[in-house]
């Protein structure tokens, strides 16, 4: 977190304005919503999309006001998806903190989800562009029916490549692409120019959650606040894991602890799947995927005008390709 | 259904278009999806929030397209929130058919919720009025709040009539108000107008679920669909229940069933516990108050023109009031 905001430190002000409009938000006379939600908020995360957000207003004209009604809704939507993926995963932390599922319960978090989802409605309703509310709803579809989707996928080893990339393109990199694009929308840049930054969010999200599943099979509970190999054990079969199956020597023998961990629902030590993926050459491979990734999303930039805010986008591309947390 | 079905039958074109509409905007590639969207939309239900799209959009220029962009939406919401409903109920049956939570599990049923609901907001873009978004989004906000609040105040007997109130007034009264407000406004009929009929739906709506709690302590499982008594196995304590422990007489025995169908977790017969409510006055009194609000959703349409939708708004509304399914 702290490495990501000096990045973008120039910004900081402006992030802020967004962190307590978060909070005014979702605030709630409704004791129980109150402290889910704010739970939720005090977790925290990157808060890459209102960066994205802020940063491609800046290529129209930026106002701070009309990029709160775009970045908020962004985040909350973004945050409600991940309570609701937290009740299908069993998750207890994120973040390394307690999930609302864990802290409370199932229905709980359900109704959570609900609830800030509707409050991020009710704020993109003061942006008065019928195209922002249909390049939206468009993206809220597709994740939803991902989130059905990856139910289907649990323990699947007979995936493809491809089923992965559709996966984590409605998981996460619709809405960071549309991030880019909204943000720019709102600041009334020129369509080409919202097309070329959807264009540069999209490949930066595929590319983050790639790196996102890299560190869930090396990273360190400390670094990932969670326990490694927690997408496993909930029958997540990520890109690196899809990679070291195509070697006939690894294959076997990652399917046998595939069934295994299966055949115990997630509730047993995995150590020896990691240490299976992390000998083979499939997180290799998954890293360069993402740096091409990464690499395509800077060259949708190519065209657009060399303002601080490209240097800055280019920055936090680079950060996610690499980050370690 | 018939019934309502004989009072608007001049809308019946109508009516099929919204039908087909609604599963075309459900349909999903995705099987699984499209398989519990439409098990949702075959269970039925009584349409009232497009019928009461439709006749007040007569109040403007009436158009079946725009028409089909505002029922549709308000349809799926209120289908959205009752699956998200069943898995907290723990509801197996609704309509005389299985919840999806009981068919599937309650994590398919959460997800096809937030896909129905994404589908409703994709539809409601192509309405281009802001004010529409607004009082969408608003009413979609008092309704998930209302979901988490109705949690606190299961098995609950320390609530007050107006703890009641205002939880029916979130859960039915307000997206039905909103279904008559938003067909006007679609149907540019003047603000007036939309306001009158926003009032004749809210307390046709509050009428309409005050019915429904009624229903479920007198009705038999083939009217209601579901068996009689569904309301205090899950903790809802309805209008009828509070008028009658206000009897002091009554109170002491209603308590004691309510603390042991509680302490079952409310899997155990609930038949004294109905015998009880039906040998008092409060369901009397329940349907006495109901006939008030059809009142008052009758004098809001006083100054509205006579024309043929206000004739069939009125018969909607009387028939809601007495209904026995």
């Amino acid at each position: 977190m702290k490495n990501l905001l000096d990045i973008y430190a120039r910004k900081k002000r402006d992030i802020a304005a967004i962190e307590k409009e978060l909070e005014e938000t979702v605030y709630s006379d409704h004791s129980l919503l109150r402290d889910t939600s704010i739970h939720l908020l005090k977790a925290g995360g990157k808060r890459i999309r209102p960066v994205f957000v802020l940063l491609s207003g800046e290529f129209g004209s930026y106002k701070l006001q009309t990029m709160k009604h775009v970045a908020v809704p962004l985040e909350l939507i973004h945050m409600a998806s991940l309570v609701h993926d937290d009740v299908i995963d069993d998750a207890n932390t994120r973040r390394g903190q307690l999930t609302v599922r864990s802290k409370w319960d199932n229905r709980i978090a359900m109704y959570t989800g609900d609830y800030i989802f509707a409050r991020a409605l009710e704020v993109i309703t003061q942006i008065h562009k019928p195209e922002v509310h249909q390049i939206m709803s468009k993206a809220i579809v597709e994740m939803s029916i991902g989130e059905m989707e990856q139910i289907r996928f649990f323990f699947n080893a007979d995936q493809t490549i491809r089923d992965y990339l559709l996966r984590i393109r409605r998981k996460t990199a619709l809405l960071i692409g549309i991030s880019c694009q909204l943000g720019a929308i709102g600041a009334d840049a020129p369509e080409w120019m919202s097309t070329k930054l959807y264009n540069f969010g999209y490949n930066v999200g595929m590319a983050f959650q790639i790196r996102d599943d890299i560190l869930d099979l090396i990273g360190t509970e400390k670094q990932i606040g969670k326990p490694p190999g927690s997408d496993i054990k909930q029958g997540n079969i990520t890109l690196p894991v899809l990679l070291t199956m195509k070697d006939p020597a690894m294959k076997p023998m990652i399917l046998t602890e595939l069934e295994r961990i299966h055949k115990l629902d997630g509730q047993t030590d995995v150590s020896r799947f990691l240490d299976l993926i992390r000998g083979g050459t499939g997180i290799k491979e998954a890293d360069r995927l993402s740096q091409c990734y990464i690499d395509k999303a800077i060259t949708a930039l190519d065209k657009l005008p060399d303002i601080q805010a490209k240097k800055d986008l280019i920055e936090v591309a680079y950060f996610i390709g690499n980050r370690s947390y």
